[in-house]
């Protein structure tokens, strides 16, 4: 027997005794010496099995006894508790339904076919992987006893600020705090900057996690119209200025989710003129910005001089969801945010920010990103022409400059909310546009994404979508 | 030259002439094709050099035109708004001094000796890590594209729900949430059960990071005194149930930072009852109890019908505390701390979750487990001999049953928190006893840790305190 899979064997051949009833619960299994005599095995392949074991919950380990069987596990209570809680009453939050979770669960996805995934890695994001395993393989006992600075790596701060100084955004490494994620950098920006009951403007149609986000704060939502080309309405802001005491405001200047729009550089400076005259917290939602079709862009906190912008970024769009790796960036507020991210959640790994560090050192996530944007790019082109051909005549839609989305709206009446069940029963993930608002509007439109290819699978989808729309 | 470290050369190349100023801003660099020719090496060299030098800043790649030098950084920014910082009064929280947050940071790692590090890996940390970097190579392509299920990987819920099945508490996976540490896991607990101004009963000494936590979320704290070889005082907890509308109750039941007190059975059943009564929400902090020196215990949840507790763990004080994995286990609130993840974090890694379940396992973490309590058990005695041979009868304590700390205060009149920062100065990182409590007290009382050996060199720190104490 191939001495690799020895344990294996044994382990199997231990769990049938065990099934068979040859020691009853609480009984003392063979010594280590007496089953390498029975079974002809070495002494470490016994062990290991009986720790594989112990390890399942089977058996159990006791000081200078030996191994002990153990009572059988309620295996099945998984799903029949599962079961039963659907039927209990569970204290859920009134303002999300299950659908609209359930949604921006599909949602995420960016990709019309629920349940799709790549078949493979893009070469890019595996050798970021592999700077992540390296970390992990050099690490030598300075990790795993302490907390990273809670602020986060302070080479991956330096590097990460002298990005944004490449893009003419003059910040430091002593303003940016690391978090899991953009998400989280929103709510410790919100957290750090409001009050409960505060006042909080944002896009309309906006992203979803911002609209919940200021939910679960206790934050009242003020949306403000995207105008076509323009993003965030500044005359209406202006108007809702005059007359609310508004304390934020959660902008995404450069290819919001879902309007895909590219604020003009004369209406981010008016956007400052405004938080400066009314005293507002502005709060940069920057994930979107690198995906930009022509050439790098400056975030808005590029021109920011009162020091009233938090920008908050990540690479989940550009490179991984699965980093769970953000900033938050802002002088004022930097060490309140900081500390806040200690309160909840004391610091972040340093293997993965030393691996993303080295990656974005070596200049592959710059070459990762180009290949990206070019491709995004081609795929941006045919998914327009894959709506254009079946709706022609009946959508609106802005032609993106960068970003993941295309918002399309539909001149006849049609109800995507109500759609969207049944799209889902023939296999399509829509993204109904009352997701995007906290007032339920923008039932006629979708967002749809083109981070994926248009494939044959996703044309058939969107047949299928033009069939549903027709009954 | 070594092929390998042709860019490295041609890179610092670049760079003295970008220093001499062979090229301005704004200027084109050669084509990778004439730098091939001029310098002699191959194109992969320069690809890789300017891609290199793009990734610091220095220079842009600008589609279909080539290479161009970028302005000069402010490479000095960073020290410099570092100094300038620290003279503008920045928003800071009020309840928290800057010395408590040193403390508590020098106190994360556990050891007299401030700055030290393990010159190696533990071989099961060594093994976990692989365990990680094997899942970080084996993704194809599935968790990039997509966050992960908010609660957590299914199967890493499944194994961690039969761990605690294994001791004697029923709970399932459905009912656990994957958070990013123990930490975080408390603030999701607290988040979901409790509403700003509500009152919350802590053991007094007990964890700074929940006292901290409470005030952070806006709650008031209740103290209750913590009773030698009992843990929280319940007669005074009942006392302060009877005056007050106390929510909730955080309680480490197996060997609570500082006082490692084990609450016994008795106590435990005494609490839950108390709970029932008096309709409380106990918040269990279970990071220690896998620490036992005297075999498997069970957890305050496994006793907890009246589905009253929520159990917050994490591998942080048995394993690393660089894994920033936790989780909170509750059925009544389990949707509410789901939707609060969702919200503040969206997801946790995929990756880790897979490396830490390919770890668990194996049966490798119940190793690592053993070894480690058997040693840190005898560095439990070798630190009580120090301390004895010191300060035999000026202090008492409790003999540790298992745990990281002794909690030994002393009976002549010392502060403890005037001594940090003279100590500090003579390289001894002391845990003052007014760090667990949010009232000051425990001046005369210090957590020691036997984390770590007693080396040579902790027992000269202990040696140099001696005196800074006679002084």
């Amino acid at each position: 027997m191939n001495q690799e899979y020895a344990y294996l064997a044994l382990e199997s051949w231990l769990l049938q005794q065990l099934q068979t009833g040859r020691w009853q619960v609480g009984e003392r299994l063979p010594s280590v010496r007496m089953l390498c005599r029975e079974r002809g095995v070495s002494k470490a392949t016994v062990i290991h099995a009986y720790q594989r074991l112990e390890a399942q919950g089977r058996i159990e380990a006791r000081p200078r006894s030996g191994y002990f069987v153990c009572a059988p596990l309620a295996a099945v209570r998984v799903s029949d508790r599962s079961d039963e809680s659907t039927l209990i009453p569970q204290p859920v939050p009134v303002t999300s339904s299950e659908l609209l979770t359930d949604i921006m669960m599909q949602g995420a996805a960016f990709d019309l076919l629920p349940g799709q995934q790549a078949p493979y890695l893009p070469a890019g994001l595996l050798l970021l992987n592999r700077a992540i395993a390296r970390a992990l393989r050099q690490s030598r006992g300075v990790s795993h006893q302490s907390y990273e600075e809670p602020a986060g790596f302070l080479p991956l701060r330096q590097l990460l600020a002298q990005r944004y100084q490449r893009d003419a955004c003059q910040v430091t490494a002593d303003q940016l705090c690391i978090t899991s994620g953009c998400q989280n950098a929103l709510y410790l920006a919100l957290k750090a900057s409001c009050q409960p009951g505060d006042l909080v403007a944002v896009e309309s149609p906006g992203f979803y996690g911002v609209i919940q986000l200021l939910e679960t704060l206790q934050l009242k939502v003020i949306e403000i119209p995207v105008k076509s080309g323009v993003g965030m309405d500044l005359k209406a802001l202006e108007r809702a200025l005059m007359h609310w005491p508004i304390r934020a405001c959660v902008v995404t200047p450069s290819f919001a989710t879902p309007g895909g729009t590219l604020m003009p550089a004369g209406e981010q400076q008016c956007l400052l003129e405004l938080a400066e005259r009314y005293d507002l917290v502005v709060i940069e939602d920057d994930i979107y910005r690198e995906l930009s079709f022509a050439g790098r862009l400056s975030p808005l906190k590029a021109r920011d001089t009162q020091d009233r912008v938090i920008l908050c970024g990540s690479y989940s769009k550009t490179l991984s969801r699965d980093l769970r790796l953000g900033w938050a960036i802002s002088k004022r507020w930097h060490a309140r945010i900081v500390y806040l991210k200690l309160m909840t959640q004391l610091a972040s790994s340093h293997y993965v920010q030393q691996g993303l560090y080295d990656y974005l050192n070596s200049g592959e996530y710059d070459r990762y990103l180009r290949h990206r944007v070019t491709e995004l790019y081609g795929q941006a082109q045919d998914w327009i022409s894959a709506i254009q051909r079946r709706w022609q005549d009946q959508i609106v839609f802005d032609r993106p400059q960068g970003g993941l989305c295309l918002w399309v709206t539909w001149q006849c009446p049609i109800d995507t909310l109500a759609l969207y069940p049944r799209a889902l029963q023939q296999n399509v993930a829509l993204t109904p546009g009352p997701l995007f608002s906290a007032s339920g509007d923008f039932r006629q439109a979708l967002r749809l994404s083109f981070a994926q290819p248009c494939t044959a699978a996703h044309e058939a989808a969107l047949d299928r979508l033009q069939g549903l729309m027709h009954q």
